[in-house]
């Protein structure tokens, strides 16, 4: 369908389209990275002692396998064995696309959920894990959630109920969680891209702020414009993945009063004179998201804004100050309460300072008084300490940081300075 | 903060603001509604001997407490206890929006996931059920998923952990998913408001496709100007509920050979002439969904397209007749089947006819051969059997119907002849 240019420009150009080279950004982590995930995932059962680790949450299938899905009420799973072998159940509606997972050495294909008409889809799960030869007695199985996921109106048995009973299951989450948090050099690049376009989108955002414009309508156009700016620069090759009918890259804000809550639902009311934003602005690269957020007032601010402002950016200071690799991050997050303390608006404090960002927007490790977990070189974080002021607003900038040897690194950079933040009218 | 406009208003009409009527339509379900909801939850407890549910599911919280939000790695939940009593577990971040829902008697606080310093907030679950009286010895907790969901890397006990040793924990999920099948007057009104906002999203999407523009630009223009008339027409009192950074209406579709595939992932290239196109429109209205999507074709079709949309066509037809109240959906879809295999295609079905459509995109039920549930009146459905063709495409139109009396009405209305279908050049 429609390849007739493509040919055209074959036989015009002196060397075949077939053997040209592949460009060096592929929009995609490439397969070596992913037999490398497995490997690691495979030392770690070793040292657990667990013949297999069973997976149910789209984003840690796609880490180990490539295999990016939407996940609805038809369950998928990746069998990570211990031996080398790699499962996946699948409904046929989605067969072709596990063909992406060249590591997948044993498929189950069911046919539709509740049953199609044959059995439930875990009993599928069961028949498979008895092929790859782990329902044998004293087997033991790790799962990131024991069974599939509540999402969509699924509903089914546990893991631990189709094993069987000589089988013995345990929750071990945290092995493909804790590989996710420190990130490779590519990761690391396509987090960088993602903060690039994020940037774009925000400051377009930035730019249609205008009394009585609601929200909504300014985001969107935002948004749409990024994007399409994104997609043209980073041609056919992208593709987006954490969702279908998203947007590739996206802006948005709460404004006014919202703003003292930090995860205000917006309505359609318009932007008025003293507003104050509180943004978020973001992008899809190879799946990788970053976080870029910032406080932003509508004219000129007063006295009460400009102190809490001074406040959060001391506050932010001393969150990219506590991020030493080595220490913990409850460590880290104890020191940072500490400044809240001084300043005396500790009840101003309502969040931590921040969560690991990757292939999900907020993911394990988070920057906590109850995260015992050492901060590593190259792990990725969002650094956000606020300040909410009932009668006054919310005051948060969210920067993406990865740490280095020295500590934190900045990978947003949106101006944080107020004067760069004022919308002028 | 920029209420002197409103203030205005009020002095200078005959009647002050504060007493105007309420607006019949306020794009959310009122507060009776929910109280009913809740009456059936607990009629449901009392006939399984269950003390309580406990839901932690944003969708169910939502259904039965008006309590929307964002699922994160901090985990909420609601208990609907038998004796009237409703608990809400909240992060201290979100304390505010749960002051939304008047039925919750008994709120518990925590800090900070993972614990900001005090404990997991599973535990502070704990000591709301026991303040609820719901851990003495011999209760039973129902639950709709055993602890939170797995999302944003939290990680944490279940609630049989929680509950302790003489309580005992049931699988309950069905009880809402249930009650959420059948849709009331309010539900209905507004997934025909979506409807019709997904209409235009549609139409103006179908108005944009010409060679050699990316679906992806496409999509964004139709859902960025259909969002825009949306919530210039509903007014400040819309909401959006679904997802923060999403669309109020949105429109998407793929193109060429991926639509041979059920739910194509889609990338950046461009229409060209002959591609088959699979789309999907659809809107947010007080949290309520709709599905519409048809099959398209730029420029004229072949005979093979022809034949092939003539089938699914017939086989859409099979479906709308085969929803009748009374029977069960097993039966509706083995019927369907027949025709499949009547025509010959039984192997270009890929998937079951449709599921359930609401607050959720997908829910239960499932028009499946493993659905034993009895079609009931007010049931709202997606009809929406398809025919895939390798090396020729995806066919498929799914449309949202309510089940009445008679069977299956319609409440998409966009054109489903090829005639109208027809990208033109």
């Amino acid at each position: 369908m429609g390849k007739g240019g493509k040919k055209k420009a074959a036989k015009g150009s002196a060397t075949p389209v077939a053997s040209a080279p592949t460009p060096v950004i592929g929009w995609k982590i490439e397969q070596p990275e992913y037999d490398a995930r497995v490997a690691r995932v495979r030392a770690i059962l070793e040292e657990r002692k667990l013949d297999a680790l069973v997976l149910f949450h789209p984003i840690r299938m796609a880490y180990v396998s490539g295999f990016f899905h939407l996940s609805t009420e038809r369950p998928m799973a990746i069998i990570v064995g211990g031996d080398g072998k790699m499962g996946a159940l699948i409904p046929w509606l989605e067969q072709e696309h596990i063909a992406k997972s060249p590591a997948v050495t044993n498929t189950k294909v069911y046919p539709e959920y509740p049953t199609g008409g044959t059995k439930h889809p875990l009993l599928h799960l069961g028949d498979l894990l008895k092929e790859m030869g782990l329902t044998k007695t004293g087997k033991r199985l790790g799962y990131d959630s024991n069974g599939y996921l509540d999402i969509n109106g699924y509903d089914g048995p546990t893991l631990t109920e189709i094993a069987g009973e000589g089988v013995e299951t345990v929750s071990a989450r945290d092995i493909v969680d804790r590989l996710r948090a420190v990130k490779s050099e590519a990761e690391l690049n396509y987090i960088i891209q993602s903060c690039i376009w994020g940037n774009l989108a925000h400051q377009l955002m930035h730019n249609k702020v205008a009394l009585g414009r609601s929200p909504v309508e300014i985001s969107l156009e935002a948004s749409v414009e990024a994007s399409k700016a994104m997609l043209a620069a980073l041609g056919p090759g992208y593709q987006q993945f954490s969702s279908t009918f998203g947007l590739p890259a996206s802006a948005g804000f709460s404004a006014g009063k919202n703003t003292s809550l930090p995860h205000g639902l917006y309505g359609g009311a318009g932007v008025q004179r003293g507003d104050i934003l509180v943004t978020g602005a973001g992008a899809d690269v190879a799946g990788y998201q970053s976080e870029l957020e910032r406080t932003m007032i509508v004219g000129e601010p007063d006295e009460s804004f400009v102190k809490h402002y001074d406040l959060m950016m001391t506050l932010q200071q001393a969150g990219f100050d506590a991020l030493k690799p080595g220490r913990t991050f409850a460590e880290a997050e104890t020191e940072i309460s500490k400044y809240y303390a001084e300043l005396g608006v500790s009840e101003m404090q309502r969040h931590h300072t921040g969560h690991g960002i990757g292939l999900e927007g907020h993911e394990w490790p988070f920057i906590d008084k109850g995260c015992d977990a050492v901060i590593e070189e190259n792990m990725v974080l969002s650094v956000e300490p606020g300040i909410y002021a009932p009668g006054v607003g919310g005051f948060r900038h969210s920067d993406t940081v990865v740490i280095r040897s020295f500590g934190a690194e900045l990978l947003t950079f949106y101006p944080r300075d107020l004067g760069s933040l004022i919308v002028q009218l």
